[in-house]
């Protein structure tokens, strides 16, 4: 399968699953202002009309988007993995994090405070709405090692989520215990330590570029 | 089962897949701003801490939340209904869509759009990156009845989020006739209008108990 990412975005997530599952797949850069692929420079539009990332191509040629979708899709795909999809309930409560971490953290709460476009006043209503949903987290994840009962999918989107506290100065872990705990021991798993490192270089890379272009 | 619901909120889009699986549950209303129980007074947030709806008890007596969760369950749970969940790559494109409304039109556009807390600022900046979502939901819909290849659990979460327009006036679906075309033919379907008529009944009560006690 081929997956189209951005440097340290929501994409990581997906590399992670991959890197779990011990998966083959081909990656492909997409700069995120330009929405082209490094590669080759051509038109990632072409691919998902969106420009999102993660999209992936599956092995059938099926073109995914949407980060929860493409995460279930990777863990049904390798049902021998650590990533494995569960059934029943344990399959329902993982949807349930996957669109808490979708919709009440990364697009209501990171999305406008890591954009450059969002106006002072959008960051502040998202920090005003999401300290809440950071509380509910923290109680949730005192004393647990991951969402569920185990390493899930939904573990690699909230670590790749919780990076981006480090460039936002505005949410400090140090406030939520737990979920500051639960990051520093996810930072150390093999699989986010592997694909962090890679892919903070690619980030360095990808600010020189603009700040040349600038 | 058991849904806690609140009037016109997106909660209605469990209800219409309830009605179209013929199943048998209990209503619960939330008063959102007190976020009490309408029938006892009881605080919501014991039984949901984010006191947000949908929030649904199993036949089990588990407790679900999150939207795309609950509806994917509701799909399970009547395996030969009209909502029946599908296998494989149907689920994926569910899922897709299932994650698309709620991370990019319900939580990105219309919940600041239609939040009295929200400043102008946010409002616009919500009103500016979520056309082109509705351009490319406009061009998928072109030409088609439903997201899927039937009506799935994602068309009663989109027409559920689509009634919001009508008291948005920035969101004029003349603009997008093709999901303008949708929404009128989602309002005929049996379920749908039976769940914005009660739910609209509802809603009128809300807003004049809230004028009593202004």
């Amino acid at each position: 399968m081929d997956l189209y990412f951005s440097p340290m975005a929501c994409s990581m997530a997906t590399r992670i699953a991959l890197y779990e599952a011990g998966a083959e797949a081909r990656f492909f850069e997409v700069d995120p202002p330009s929405k082209t692929l490094l590669q080759d420079g051509s038109d990632f539009r072409v691919v998902n009309p969106l420009g999102l990332v993660p999209t992936l191509r599956t092995d059938d040629g099926l073109i995914l988007t949407e980060n929860a979708a493409i995460l279930q899709h990777v863990a049904e795909r390798f049902p021998d993995s650590p990533i494995a999809a569960g059934t029943g309930i344990e399959r329902t409560r993982l949807q349930q994090w996957l669109c808490f971490i979708g919709t009440e953290l990364h697009k209501s709460l990171f999305q406008p405070l890591l954009s450059q476009k969002a106006p002072p006043e959008a960051k502040a209503y998202a920090l005003e709405n999401g300290c809440s949903k950071l509380d509910y987290l923290d109680k949730h994840l005192a004393g647990r090692d991951f969402l569920l009962d185990r390493f899930s999918v939904a573990d690699a989107y909230l670590s790749t989520v919780l990076n981006w506290t480090l460039v936002i100065p505005q949410l400090d872990l140090g406030h939520w215990p737990a979920i500051k705990a639960y990051h520093a021991k996810m930072r150390e798993r093999p699989s986010v330590m592997r694909a962090v490192g890679e892919e903070f270089e690619l980030f360095k890379a990808e600010q020189a570029r603009h700040r040349v272009a600038a």
